[in-house]
């Protein structure tokens, strides 16, 4: 009585692609391209990303929906670190025939969850076989071009905002990969860990509080996907600056500061990645009033400076300061 | 004193960028996402597109050069399809790290140069480590609202016009496969068939004209990428009417006449897809001034009728009348 598990073979290509409609407004499937409005005064601003199954994610941790979701959170970003809303995506699936539909409608579903609660539609795609799983999203948003958030804007003496903690979607991948590691932790604190991996909030949330703060003044900015530090240097790098770096005014998630030591914590905040928070660069009270808004996840975490070296200094006294550099986290290739 | 190869793992993703971003108008790289400007009053056409070593090109038939020029041709087609003009690209890129420098930078030539006589930009990127070569594109276009080219705007009394030779292309494919094949044919009609399917041009020089020939009108069409026949019955079934196409209105290219029998050139022309004309229904009187502007290789082939069938048929009276249906030439799994 058992039922065989029904692959993308066995439906083929156009069986495929009249499921996965459902995923996408009506008027959007069966022309050769989709046509989108842009609402006149405004920029487009543009981002592609591919993943690799086996390469970004692998079944040992991540399950489709998740891989679904944390692709669309992470082009969600990138749009939310150039300060746009975003429009809608594209998405090109390359599957091997042996996969299961009901993996490729989990990817979808956990895509589809994630856009949803940012009123993203999908508005085109691509499937083909391919020896390889392979996601390649590319995502559109909409900025005033005064409101662009550039890397290239920081300027000294600009107060460093990091939106939200750090180093917690690293530290449920630990706890995904080595499930002993967490043994003596609450469940509580393991759930929030493991969710800030799985299920990361792209911060488009924040961005019409900040122009109600800045006005039309520039904000320089990207988001923290390969880590806090890797942030930082960027933005330093691109504005010919740079930085010193509170280690004590990091704020540092309860469940984090659980699960690990605090050089450990401190490692995962500045290079673990993946977190998704936005890194702005404000003037001291536009920052102040940002992190009053959104709570204690965020907070100023340095200055920038006009000597181009990244610092990260600790007023304790009980470590000497450290110079800050790009993530080598992950480097294909 | 030989010369190792150099690949993408000896240089790193890094290396490969900076090689890269020599495609790339400066000022679109190194942010989280490119900006783009749409002027006021127009949509923005998205289409997307991902090709894989071995199911849509290989190195039997195709130089990286020829994937690059043939990718960006296939998404500038789709954009012209639609009635718009190109903005730019984004390509998203997965390969495995023994593939040589060289390669890469031949299939970006490629792109390049087709992208250049289209004046369309590379906006942005991902290169990723993949087992198989993956080239993913999504291009963006802008249209006047009132000039999008619908598949579902075709009316019976319809004059419909392909705007070039069918058939070249598989043609082409051929002598690549079967060089033994062409044993026989003249040198430039050699040449000319394995020009149609290495070098593909998208018909965006068409639009300026046809606007200008019928106002604002709308006009239903597509882009024969996977044959005439496929277009006029998708276009046909989209607009729930039905065709009449003549055999004899079909032009054929002369050097497809020289190269294989009517019955095959027929076939190939109806079925051998990637030919990147468009197909288009208009009235009687702008299809053939259009016709009359793109010279002898285009030509109304046909009418569009209430009944829902597309039929071909044959004025000399040696073969009975045929029904057309969708292309099944390339089904994916």
């Amino acid at each position: 009585m058992s039922h065989p598990t029904k692959t993308v073979k066995d439906i083929g290509e156009q069986g495929l692609l009249q499921r996965l409609q459902n995923f996408c407004p009506p008027g959007m499937v069966g022309d050769d391209a989709a046509v989108l409005e842009i609402e006149s005064g405004y920029s487009m601003v543009v981002t592609t990303d591919m993943l690799v199954d086996g390469v970004h994610f692998s079944d040992r941790t991540t399950s489709p929906e998740d891989v679904g979701w944390r692709a669309a959170a992470a082009n969600l970003s990138d749009l939310a670190a150039m300060g746009a809303s975003p429009i809608g995506i594209t998405l090109a699936l390359g599957l091997p025939g042996e996969v299961a539909i009901s993996w490729v409608e989990a990817l979808y579903h956990g895509l589809y969850d994630c856009l949803q609660r940012y009123q993203t539609p999908i508005v085109g795609g691509d499937i083909c076989c391919s020896s390889v799983i392979t996601v390649s999203i590319t995502a559109f948003g909409r900025v005033l071009p005064q409101r662009v958030i550039r890397r290239f804007n920081a300027k000294a003496g600009d107060a460093i905002v990091a939106t939200g903690f750090h180093g917690c979607s690293r530290a449920g991948l630990e706890l995904l990969l080595h499930p002993e590691s967490g043994q003596n932790l609450a469940e509580t604190a393991k759930n929030t860990l493991i969710q800030a991996h799985q299920r990361p909030q792209p911060r488009l949330d924040i961005l019409d509080h900040l122009w109600a703060i800045v006005g039309d003044r520039s904000v320089a900015g990207m988001d923290s996907s390969d880590g806090l530090a890797d942030a930082v240097v960027q933005i330093c790098r691109c504005s010919g600056v740079g930085a010193r770096i509170e280690r004590q005014a990091i704020p540092i998630s309860p469940a984090l500061q659980q699960f690990v030591s605090p050089e450990q914590a401190l490692e995962w905040i500045l290079y673990g990645g993946e977190d998704f928070e936005l890194v702005l660069c404000l003037s001291p009270q536009s920052a102040q009033d940002l992190v009053n808004h959104l709570g204690s996840a965020a907070a100023i975490i340095g200055m920038i400076t006009s000597e181009p070296t990244v610092e990260l200094i600790d007023r304790s006294g009980n470590y000497a300061p450290r110079q800050l550099t790009l993530s080598e986290g992950f480097q294909h290739f």
